[in-house]
């Protein structure tokens, strides 16, 4: 067989994008919205994680389980969705015990009462490959007050929550790439790459003042991208205000080239929204409302894609494997 | 780590169960069914598929689509839904091509146009495993339709539609294990292992006429147990009156011991569903209606489990390696 030569979003673009229903969103947003109960409608999102790739074969098996959630709550919260309840599939191998199903169900357990959602079916297949998870998760929101990718403006600000590139910097972390970091720094990391705080807060508070919204799981500038695309815009991220935390300030430090990991590394769950940029004091008291901390980023422009720049403007070539100055 | 001493059903009761919302039917449905538009109830459903498992390696990519597709709409047919869409999570080794890809999305387009149903969405990852496809199906009813596993009430008669085994026999034929077929009856069965007939109009039609209805892809001896446990019912099935094709007679002819396709395999996919006794001319005449034959197989007792009966009213044990007299 030929090898693949398309990404995963050519893939879904030329593939299962023209099987899509309109209420799929042309597979431009993460999630499919469908009618629900008189003046409500669903938001519908499923998102896989499979051992060695999202989560470590060590990792233990409740934080795995609250990861799974997380990761799908997460994408509710971009929409400023509130959680109803979830399906789950498990693909595991027949030897696995069952010691690690309960504290798999004791982590479902724990998060279930933390969000308010609750478990509605599944089905479980025996794999003979590594653990793969799936959840299909339903949220809901008022008719019309889903936050969708699809409406930024040029002129609007870009905002994020938290901060950027502790989950891809905890992965280095947990593979010993970080020998400089004190173990404090390493578990700092380790601990936001295992367990994503969904912003749903946050996320409902923005509703009416967020134009365009997602949660950022791909990497800063992919789901940026996203943004772009699908509202048919260009955007351009300033990096030196670029949040970040202690820990992976250090480890910046340390090496430039890991500021990759909050501009490209993946795994970090934190909301990514534009707003017209007089929102600005308004944006900042709800964050202090739900406790969260937004950062103005950088800016909505006119054209296609993102760019980003340093702090004289200058502008940085960013790639999967970190960034360079021209 | 200690090995697994539960099967796939005291797991999900021990386990998942406690974590079921009221809609999750307390797990012991197949489905979960939420608010919908109103007079409206959507019915939802995950079922996943593994290669080796529940299809081959060598299997064309758009059959394989179809399956995944056609498991789903059979859980929702057992329900009396009708579909609406689904969420589509593929787990891929890396170097899987396009090919393939191009295949499978051709088998989803057709199946799409075949029951009505758009993708809605979905996830896709890189697995070091096999190919691992999960979907999680929406489908609709008229609010308090939904035809559940629990409605089953003693002097009830049990119905099933199509035949059974061929599901079973068809990856033995795959396998190479009926040399004694000829090639027609082979491909036959191999048919119907690779491409489930979800009833859809047969299960919608049975609204109002049947007690308690579900698929049956776990075998009919485990599929009734789960309609008898939810209904706190018992069965008997007269194996006499399975409906077998020509190809499952002439497969169990040459080996008796094969009549346990038919008991106890998997993946057949028809309707299995209780009524009143008085009800069968009612429902012959929807069987007439909708071209898919029915069979009247046993009927429903009080107290617990499921017994198989030879024609002489004779207990037969079953096991999941087939069958044997006393």
């Amino acid at each position: 067989m030929a090898a693949p030569k398309l990404g995963e979003f050519e893939r879904i673009a030329r593939f299962f994008a023209p099987l899509a229903a309109p209420e799929g969103l042309g597979l431009l947003d993460d999630v499919a919205i469908i009618p629900g109960p008189p003046g409500e409608q669903y938001v519908l999102k499923t998102d896989a994680i499979v051992e060695g790739v999202h989560f470590l074969p060590e990792d233990p098996a409740d934080q795995v389980a609250q990861k799974l959630l997380r990761v799908n709550l997460s994408d509710l919260a971009g929409k400023g969705a509130v959680p109803v309840g979830y399906l789950l599939t498990t693909a595991l191998p027949r030897e696995r015990d069952e010691a690690w199903l309960e504290r798999f169900a004791e982590g479902l357990a724990r998060d279930q009462r933390e969000f308010g959602i609750h478990l509605l079916g599944g089905d479980s297949v025996a794999t003979t490959g590594p653990v793969t998870l799936s959840v299909a998760a339903v949220g809901r929101v008022r008719t019309g007050e889903a936050v969708l990718r699809a409406g930024a403006r040029a002129g609007d600000a870009v905002f994020v929550s938290g901060t950027l590139g502790d989950g891809a910097l905890g992965l280095s972390a947990l593979r010993g790439e970080l020998p400089e970091l004190t173990p404090t720094q390493r578990d700092f990391l380790a601990d936001r790459y295992r367990l994503p705080r969904p912003r749903l807060q946050l996320g409902r508070r923005l509703i009416g003042t967020a134009r365009a919204m997602m949660d950022v799981s791909d990497g800063l500038i992919a789901d940026l991208g996203h943004i772009c695309e699908a509202s048919g815009v260009s955007a351009v991220v300033e990096a030196a205000r670029l949040p970040l935390s202690p820990a992976a300030r250090a480890a910046i430090a340390a090496d430039a080239a890991r500021l990759g990991a909050a501009l490209a590394g993946g795994d970090d769950y934190e909301l990514l929204f534009t707003a017209p940029a007089d929102a600005a004091a308004e944006i900042a008291a709800i964050a202090r409302e739900t406790a969260v901390p937004v950062t103005a980023i950088g800016r909505i422009e006119r054209g296609k894609g993102v760019r980003v720049v340093d702090a004289q403007g200058a502008p940085i070539a960013v790639s999967d494997a970190g960034y360079r100055h021209f």
